[in-house]
C-alpha cells in the first residue's frame, strides 16, 4: 500500500514551474502574474488566498492581491474584473468565492475573460472540458489527475467511481475520468439520491470521494488493491487544535487504507496539489498554450 | 412491456410548438426562424435538413435554407455565420454536420453566437449544461429526456448506464442523467476500452446505448424490468430496401424487448424526437427563454 504525497509532489511540480519560469524569464520573456480578487474577511478564503500567493513566490510568479470589504457592489466588482480583464500584464487571475450574497456569482465567473480565467469556472472552459479541447481546468479535478499520473496509476478501462457531483470536483473530475487521454475510465457518479452507492464503491477499481461528509467511506466499500482518492475537506470541532478544528476527509482511512493499492489521506494529500495546479493553470496562461 | 413510440410523442410536440407560435403571431410577435447552412451535396445531410425545414413548417417557423458547394472556403462560411449572427430575424440556426475536410469544425461551431446555437454544440452551451445553467441542449440527448418524461419514467436515485461517450450524445446524455432535476439517477459511462460493459448493462435500471454497433446489446446484458433506450442509426445493407440500405440500432430489439419495461425501437423511436428537440430549441430562442 502506497500513501500518495500530495505536499511532496506539489513541491516537486512548483520547482518544476520555477525552473520553467527561469528559462522564460531568462530568454527574455516577462514574469508569469496571477492576481487575485478576494472579498471581505472570511477566515478560509484569507487563507486559502496568502497560499496561493506563498505559492506565487515559489514559482517566480509575480502576485497582486485586489482586496474589497464586502460591502463591494456587484458593479465596483465587474469594474474590478474588467480592469484584469484588459491589464496585459495580467496572465490569470482568480475571484475568491465564496461570495457575499448581494452578488451574483455566476455574473462574476462570466465576466472574467475566459483566456485568463484559471480557476476553470467559466463555461468555455468547463464546456471545452467536456468536449475534450485544451483549456483551463478547475483546480481540484485536475490536481487528482495530475497526483495519479504522477504515482503511475493504470487507469484506462478500469472502474472509477466518482462520490458527489458537484461543478467543481465531481462532474469536472468525471469528465478527465473519462477522456479518451490519460483517465480513460469506466466512470460512475454517485450523488445523494444514489441508492446503491456501497455495492457501486465496492466494484471500484479508482473511488474517488468529493461528499464532504468525513467517515463515509468505510472498509466494506472498498475493493481490495483499489486505489482510493479523498477530496473530504470538512472542518470538524477539534479541542486538541489551536484553530479549534481538524479537517476531516471522506476516507475511514484506518480501516481502508491496509486494503489499498494507494490512497490519499487527509491532510496531505488532493490539498496541496489544488493551489499547485492553480499555479499549474497560470504558467500555461503565460505562455498562451490553449488560447492567444 | 411499452414500446415507446418517438414517432407520435414528436408529433404531439410539434402540435404544442405550432400551437404557441399561433399564440405569438397572435400577440403581434413575430414568427420564429430557423436558418440551416448546407455544404456540399451529402445524401444524408440533405435527408436531415429536408426534414427540419418540413419541421419548421409544421411548427408556423419561418426557415431559410443557405447552400454552399463543398468547395466553399472556411473565410466564405464564416461569414456567411457572421451575416446570421447579426440577422436579427434568424433566431437560431445550424450548419448541418459534417463539413468538407479542408473547414475546421471547431473554428465554424464557436464561430456562431452562442445566442442562436440551436445545435447546442458552442462550449458556452455544452459547459452551461454541465453547471446546471439553462441553455441550448444537443437534440439527441435532449430528445431523449423528453421522451422519458413524457412516458412517465422514473429516474431519481435508479441507476443508468450509458454506452458511448460521444461529444453529441454519451457526455451531454450523461451529464442530463446527473442533474438533480428530472434525471437525477447513478451514471455510468462506458466506452470502446471499458472492461466489462456486459456486468454494467446488467446493473442498470436505464439503459442508454450510443455506440453504433447493430445488436451490441442482447438479452444477457438487460436486467428485467429495465428501460432501454436505443440510439444506434447504423446503415446496414438491405436490397429489399429501395435505398439500399436499412437503419440498424444498437439493441437486439427481438430478444431484449420482451425483458423491458420500456423499449425505444430503431427507426420511430429516438430518431423522431431529434428534430422535434431542434425545434423546441428553435422556440426557446425565439422566445429568448435562456439569453436576452
Amino acid at each position: 500500500m502506497t500513501i500518495i504525497d500530495g505536499k511532496a509532489t506539489a513541491a516537486e511540480i512548483k520547482k518544476e514551474i520555477a525552473r520553467e519560469v527561469e528559462r522564460m524569464v531568462s530568454a527574455g520573456g516577462k514574469q508569469p502574474h496571477l492576481a487575485a480578487v478576494l472579498i471581505g474577511h472570511d477566515g478560509g478564503s484569507e487563507t486559502y488566498v496568502r497560499n496561493k500567493i506563498i505559492a506565487c513566490e515559489a514559482c517566480g510568479f509575480r502576485s497582486s492581491l485586489i482586496r474589497f470589504e464586502d460591502i463591494v457592489t456587484e458593479e465596483e466588482l465587474l469594474a474590478c474584473i474588467d480592469r484584469l480583464n484588459r491589464n496585459a500584464d495580467v496572465d490569470g487571475f482568480i475571484v475568491q468565492l465564496p461570495l457575499p450574497a448581494h452578488i451574483d456569482k455566476q455574473r462574476v465567473i462570466e465576466a472574467i475573460d475566459y483566456r485568463k480565467d484559471v480557476d476553470g469556472f467559466h463555461p468555455i472552459n468547463v464546456g471545452r472540458l467536456a468536449i475534450g479541447l485544451p483549456g483551463f481546468i478547475s483546480a481540484t479535478p485536475k490536481g487528482i489527475l495530475e497526483l495519479m499520473r504522477r504515482y503511475g496509476i493504470a487507469t484506462s478501462g478500469r472502474k472509477c467511481v466518482i462520490l458527489g457531483r458537484s461543478n467543481i470536483v465531481g462532474k469536472p473530475m468525471a469528465q478527465l475520468m473519462m477522456q479518451k487521454e490519460y483517465g480513460d475510465t469506466t466512470v460512475t457518479v454517485c450523488h445523494s439520491h444514489s441508492t446503491d452507492i456501497k455495492e457501486e464503491c465496492r466494484r471500484a477499481d479508482i473511488l474517488i470521494s468529493a461528499i464532504g461528509k468525513p467517515d463515509f467511506v468505510t472498509a466494506d466499500m472498498v475493493k481490495p488493491g483499489a486505489v482510493v482518492i479523498d477530496v473530504g475537506t470538512t472542518r470538524v470541532p477539534d479541542a486538541t487544535k489551536k484553530s479549534g478544528y481538524r479537517i476531516a476527509g471522506d476516507v475511514k482511512f484506518d480501516e481502508v487504507a491496509p486494503l489499498c493499492s494507494f490512497i490519499s489521506p487527509v491532510p496531505g494529500g488532493v490539498g496541496p496539489m489544488t493551489i499547485c495546479t492553480l499555479m499549474l493553470n497560470t504558467l500555461a496562461a503565460a505562455k498562451h498554450e490553449y488560447y492567444d
